[in-house]
């Protein structure tokens, strides 16, 4: 079987794991969504990256709305093969829909979360129809 | 209250959120494990990482057994606020129990998952009684 490496994952009761997407230069943390067999499967054809999006229900290929899509350069698995790693190229240098570089823009700092990330595209100009 | 920071976070059905260890100096992505209120608050409090254990269900603090403590420099959270990002120093340069510096030591290769880092030290001499 060509797919036993999906398999062989602990996909757990609900078919789900969570997958970071890193920069592959810079080591910087991009993102965290959630995979089925099925988006991982596409990921590792496509080598871009295909998440399960928990909110829409459905398969989400990142950048299908906003251009900003993660060409997959590796993909590893931890030692409880429950967790998926992508180091990607990020295009456009934005992975986070408000516009930031990154998700992890929220630093906690004396008790309060800190906004420490610039906005580098009004996600209004990213979403356009 | 100061606690308010930990309550903005949006904790899940289960108050289960996963958590992400980062090498604060090298970027490298050493471990992923789920933390609930009380091990964030602990974690925050100390400077060093406290997760939940699911399959102990007990907090757990990392290192105990092992000595590998995660001295955390900086605790950050995403867009969504459901995932937590954790820039640590990682004492012994081992963080996981297989003996591996990283946990994502299986990278995927032509369809398998192939081991791609070195033990740097025996578990059984990690974990002695």
């Amino acid at each position: 079987m060509t797919d036993s490496w999906l398999h062989k994952l602990n996909w757990g009761d609900e078919g789900l794991l969570p997958a970071i997407a890193q920069d592959a230069a810079t080591g910087e943390i991009l993102m965290v969504a959630w995979m089925n067999r099925e988006a991982l499967q596409q990921t590792a054809e496509s080598h871009e990256a295909v998440y399960w999006s928990r909110s829409r229900k459905r398969l989400w290929h990142k950048g299908e709305e906003s251009g900003h899509v993660q060409k997959v350069l590796e993909i590893r698995t931890d030692c409880d093969e429950d967790v998926i790693l992508l180091k990607v190229e990020q295009t456009g240098g934005i992975a986070c829909h408000t516009g930031r570089r990154s998700c992890f823009f929220q630093k906690l700092n004396d008790q309060q979360w800190q906004v420490v990330e610039p906005v580098l595209k009004d996600p209004h100009e990213i979403y356009k129809k």
